[in-house]
């Protein structure tokens, strides 16, 4: 298939929009086999089914590199009682906080787990999304684990999207376990990482270094294993405060830090050593009023990639748009618009370790958006506004 | 029409959600004819076809109080450029600010214009929009406000909805007035809104009270022809800084003060003695990055009713989605999930001088909203995600 009458955003070198005006792009099954301007398509392509794009933007295809979004129930009443004044206690008591979406999600079946996240992975599917990582973590059991990712890959069977898994077993302390975060780590968290490497539902490891949740030695336990299956590593790291997860990261080679709003000037120094990717989450920041915004000028001057992402989840960041996330990253974070669309294609896809796509060059993955747009900056500039014309997932619209 | 198996939040009393758990409406033509418990149907609706909405949660359609939505181009690369670090005087010498969009809106034609806000205007109808505000602003000479007027009439023969304009020849000086306001204001704007309600394209005039706008004594000029020819009257106040917009309004009786940051307690206390609402727009509030919210606890304390609205316009607010203002007037104005969708009902309805809807009552129109949702605080509390099911307006789906 050859498309014609596009104004292509290649992202080709990663720093710019590498605009092409009036270009081509030539199809080869699911991948690129050409790109360029349109008067110097060769004659191999001047035979391929053509299809016109009337001039509309294309980009590459949309990732969203860093999301909870398989879970049970929702925390709807819980955002409500806060509002209306209740006291963390308050909340508590009412069954809220984390622990509600733990007990929701343990006793949702497989299939009710999967009809409710398909709702919001549409969402994301509707505004370009073609590859979505998936976290598990509100299980804290072996069973829900499981469960969780197990859902997790029956996604990319049942819609046209990719799915890559992350184990965040180490996501929080289970109240079966309260106070006791090492036992939990031992007896539950690194056997379910075993249990569920062994099924194959494990494409990455991930934790969660926070006072609230567990400590950098704890975190590096689990990485230790993973490490040992021969699986990458990310990590939830100086979203609340700093206590040294962004230095583990780098030090394991992690593919991505996340969050990192607390993360210092040789926190970035130390990501920009290890090629690892700071996936900024301004979903989060936002829900949560948080006032520390992340070291993005750190980040541009030690050359650290920034990815960003929904970080879709029921508590603190209940957001399904990654138009949205990519005006909130410039608003809230002064980032561009040039680095809001790096930072949701080409280095969402290195925060997933994924090399093949995120940009429209030959040899790449055909994912593509065809945008109702004529400037990429007006991606980020529309506030709850989707411009999208159609997706090309794996060379087919 | 019998609408059954509905959870319906009637908002009936102005003040808390009026839920019915297991619910019925009738419709007779464009109207609500009764509404209650299923049990309760009265014979007399038992022959009417019946709707079966599988339990889904039934709210008053959503009303858009205050928006720009026609207007020529868009700040796009106005955006990119700040966020690159370009200084006001740049950005300027560039093209940018308001009268980038002065420019643009003057060189359209009416159907370029119209088929540009109709982009936007079918955004708010798919979140279940029935009622649309829009203010004239961009023109600043009498053709062009009339033409946007024009514009702005012909939305609601293409489309179904309603529109309510605002006059808003007091929104900015041009340049050819550059320096001159008191001669905009005799000269063009006074003559243009005379001859803009002579056309009849006037629901009510509205003005910019603020420093870099008009001041007190410019927009009372404006509203004492407002009064000649019995228009109702708004005023965006109290935005930047506080010059004495919200007073002004109060002693005119205005249906609403808009913006309303800088407003004091005894400007709340004022508004509630002339019955204005304030509409707030957290929109531009997030836009500008402004830091001090409106008095939410003052007007609470006062009783004066709250609306809120997208503000939808192309500088300070490009925000197609009410159920995002409504999420954003509870993260950012700590307004509760009830609050804001009095905000988008009842509450806006009122900001614009309409009395027959924004309820489910009987008398009421039955403009109404379907959710995939099971109750009212999940619309608030999802951010970039629409689970509107279905729309009816005037009593049609
Ligand atoms: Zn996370
Ligand atoms: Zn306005």
């Amino acid at each position: 298939m050859l498309l014609t009458n596009a104004k292509i955003v290649t992202l080709r070198d990663n720093q710019d929009y590498g605009l092409i005006e009036e270009g081509a792009i030539a199809l080869d099954g699911e991948k690129i086999s050409w790109v360029g301007n349109a008067a110097d398509v060769p004659p191999a392509y001047h035979c391929d089914t053509t299809l016109d794009l009337g001039g509309r933007l294309v980009t590459p295809a949309l990732i969203d590199c860093h999301t909870h979004i398989v879970f049970g129930g929702n925390r709807a009443t819980e955002f409500e009682l806060r509002l209306n004044g209740a006291s963390y206690e308050e909340v508590a008591r009412a069954g809220g906080g984390i622990v509600s979406t733990v007990t929701a999600t343990r006793i949702a079946t497989e299939q009710e787990l999967l009809a409710d996240a398909l709702t919001r992975v549409d969402a994301l599917i509707a505004e370009g999304v073609t590859l979505i990582e998936v976290k598990s973590g509100y299980g804290l059991d072996r069973e829900t684990e499981l469960k969780m990712l197990r859902v997790a890959r029956q996604i990319a069977q049942v819609r046209p999207v990719d799915l890559r898994t992350s184990f965040l077993g180490a996501h929080a302390v289970p109240p079966e376990y309260k106070d006791k975060p090492d036992a939990y780590i031992d007896d539950i968290c690194i056997p379910t990482l075993r249990a569920a490497h062994a099924e194959g539902l494990v494409d990455a490891v991930d934790g969660f270094c926070e006072g609230i949740a567990f400590d950098t030695a704890q975190i590096a336990r689990v990485f230790d294993v993973a490490v040992e299956l021969d699986l990458p590593i990310k990590l939830h790291a100086e979203q609340l405060s700093n206590i040294g997860g962004t230095q583990l990261a780098a030090h394991y080679g992690a593919l991505s830090a996340d969050h990192v709003e607390y993360a210092t000037d040789a926190d970035a120094q130390a990501l920009a050593k290890s090629g690892t990717v700071a996936v900024v989450l301004p979903g989060a920041f936002y829900t949560l009023r948080e006032t520390q915004s992340p070291p993005i000028q750190a980040f541009r001057d030690h050359g650290v990639p920034m990815a960003l992402a929904t970080d879709c989840n029921p508590g603190s960041s209940p957001l399904t748009s990654p138009l949205l996330t990519m005006n909130m990253a410039c608003t809230l974070f002064r980032m561009t618009p040039l680095e809001a669309l790096l930072g949701m294609t080409v280095h969402a896809a290195r925060a997933l370790g994924v090399t093949d796509r995120g940009r429209i060059i030959a040899g790449a993955r055909a994912d593509l958006c065809i945008w109702d747009a004529t400037h990429p900056a007006e991606l980020a500039y529309r506030i709850g506004f989707n411009p999208l014309h159609n997706r090309i997932f794996k060379g087919s619209l």
